[in-house]
């Protein structure tokens, strides 16, 4: 009994820290509490239970399946949801009373070739990208409105009248979702974009700032620092939550900082530029933990060089993830930190045109610095160019 | 008029051409509308819809939400709704039970609080990343079955009947699904993973080829080969394809040519590595568009260990996707090639000290290439080593 009560206590602390790590978390999980009980009281109050009866269960489920963790995520499937239901709502009582004209024996045939062909119809379309983008969840509620009401409209006659219930409470319950999504506590998927690449930038800094020191005192490190200096490997990868985030922030209206319209696309070739210099931090790490280094005196000529240029890049690149975060324009301040990195390379250049290279091993060890500080600098000025937005 | 049907006919046959590139889509959609069709029996056959009524449109519900392109999804949503359902049926009967010692006035307050509660904490559940992986539409589930319940039970005293009813609507929905998902024309994520990544390494194996000519006979590039030698781009950012696609295979029972259990961590370690060696194409890449060469009597000296390199990792890479490809070992050809790869790089390297480096911008052009193979060479081995499965 012990240990199981060291064991709970230890998971327990676990799911504490987890939530302190994002309190959004904990405040996304209430606002769903929220919501669900704001659309029981369909239930629990009499007036609302007459008028809806048991279809007040549709707005439920409206509520658990749409609301999402971002505003935009909300947004998209709460308004996908509406117009999907009233199409195929529409299209579905068509398809009732149409096979109506087939007889009783004709109707469940005529309907089921619908459903069939209908149903086929909108999951084929559902693997265009530019509908599976958008409008997936759309046409997900499109087949399964269409096949509702056109399969049940063989055994009930009410069928408009279930219908108009049924659209309401989806109304009401997707309307509960954007409600509170949206004015308690917001999450906007925008500005969790816009941080996102401001902190990338502020992690392909923290990489070269690190990197001097571990290159050139191989012995201090620490395996706290090496973590943080790793940092930048989580941006290899995030291309896909990056467009997840764009594709919801579209959803988005104007919020806080940001206006409508607001340029999401300018966010993503940030964010493949940055990656593109995550990729060549990727091959100099590389060098940094393969044993085979370059003689002590051969690298420490090219050390001062190196850190100089290493630091102003450095610099440039946390002045610009410190615009786009206070979303000012602050060029000058990035500009004469660019220079200055210029300034080193030229040195590099002449320090490493002055030393005979003995062996190719060194260059294999150096060249990668300049080439990456070179592309490096042509990323610092397109993101600059783009970062005015 | 006349532009409008040439717009028809001409989106018509882009419709069809998509359809042509994967009949599989074609083949899923048909499968989603039998299953439909095969569902809808339970409302036109009268014996079935006079022992479950209405709450056979839980079983369409079922059908429309838990079918997935890949027998792994269609496995992985239908078991996680089926236990969601039944877990968070019991505990929203039990909830009921509970909630009726508190009287007709207390009743809808403990249910109001235990939906809260239980809502919130499942809502919050889900952000964890072990069962976000896993469970997340089980997740959903049990919030949407649990509020059902408890809300409903508020206004029905059936709530044992009506909660078996949906339980067994669900059951029927699932099977059909999973049934027709195995049985008509399967598509299995394990195979797709297998398949990608056998791909992707070809993939790689055909820049290399393209590598050659683009880089020594620029003049001769048509745009064609170019899109063809740029495939590789996609594996830059495939993982989170790969990882989807992993995380399907395990739900998946044996089949093919697969074990049950078949290892597929394994292939997301191949696949990383194949990354790995892609982050590095993406880097040589840059070289060869760029407009500063090296001046070419200096590359004519290099072109020849170069182009032997290329060629031998380029075929020792296809022989490792063809191994992968018929699941059979055949190291000894894959060994063969990189075993002549690594003696070009050997001359490659002789080669490099006998010719004077001029200007550290001749290097700057070279040595990619070496450092590449290098790589190359490692990640092959580790390939090798890990593709015995």
């Amino acid at each position: 009994p012990r240990k199981l009560k060291d064991g709970v206590t230890k998971r327990m602390k676990n799911v504490k820290k987890f939530g302190k790590d994002d309190p959004r978390r904990i405040i996304h999980s209430m606002k769903v509490g929220v919501a669900l009980t704001l659309v029981s009281l369909l239930y629990y109050v009499r007036a609302l239970y007459i008028s809806f009866g048991v279809t007040g269960m549709w707005a439920i489920l409206t509520v658990v399946v749409v609301f999402e963790f971002t505003v935009g995520g909300t947004l998209s499937k709460g308004l996908n949801r509406g117009f999907a239901t009233l199409i195929a709502g529409a299209l579905g009582v068509g398809a009732v009373h149409l096979a109506r004209f087939f007889g009783h024996q004709g109707e469940p045939i005529v309907l089921g070739i619908l459903v069939f062909s209908l149903g086929g119809a909108a999951t084929f379309s559902r693997f265009f990208p530019r509908i599976k983008h958008r409008y997936d969840y759309g046409a997900l509620i499109f087949i399964l409105t269409f096949s509702f009401v056109a399969i049940s409209g063989y055994r009930t006659d009410e069928i408009l009248i279930m219908a108009y219930q049924r659209l309401s409470t989806i109304l009401i319950g997707g309307t509960i979702c954007i409600l509170v999504s949206i004015f308690i506590c917001p999450v906007w998927a925008g500005e969790d974009l816009h941080k996102m690449i401001a902190n990338n930038i502020n992690k392909l800094a923290k990489y070269l700032e690190g990197f001097e020191s571990e290159y050139f005192q191989p012995e201090k490190i620490s395996k706290e620092t090496n973590s943080c200096v790793r940092e930048y490997k989580s941006i290899l990868t995030s291309k896909s939550t990056e467009d997840t985030l764009a594709n919801l922030a579209r959803w988005e209206p104007g919020h806080g900082r940001f206006r409508l319209r607001h340029p999401w696309k300018k966010y993503l070739k940030i964010a493949g530029l940055v990656r593109q210099c995550a990729f060549h931090f990727e091959i100099l790490n590389g060098y940094v933990l393969s044993n085979d280094k370059a003689p002590q005196e051969f690298d420490s000529k090219f050390q001062e060089p190196i850190t100089i240029m290493n630091r102003e890049v450095g610099e440039a690149l946390k002045a610009m993830a410190k615009s786009i975060k206070t979303m000012s324009k602050d060029s000058a301040c990035v500009n004469s930190h660019i220079d200055n990195s210029k300034k080193a390379i030229v040195n590099l250049r002449i320090a490493l045109k002055s030393s005979y290279p003995d062996t190719e091993k060194d260059l294999l060890e150096i060249i990668p610095g300049v080439t990456m500080a070179s592309i490096l600098i042509e990323v610092v000025n397109c993101v600059e160019k783009i970062s005015e937005a």
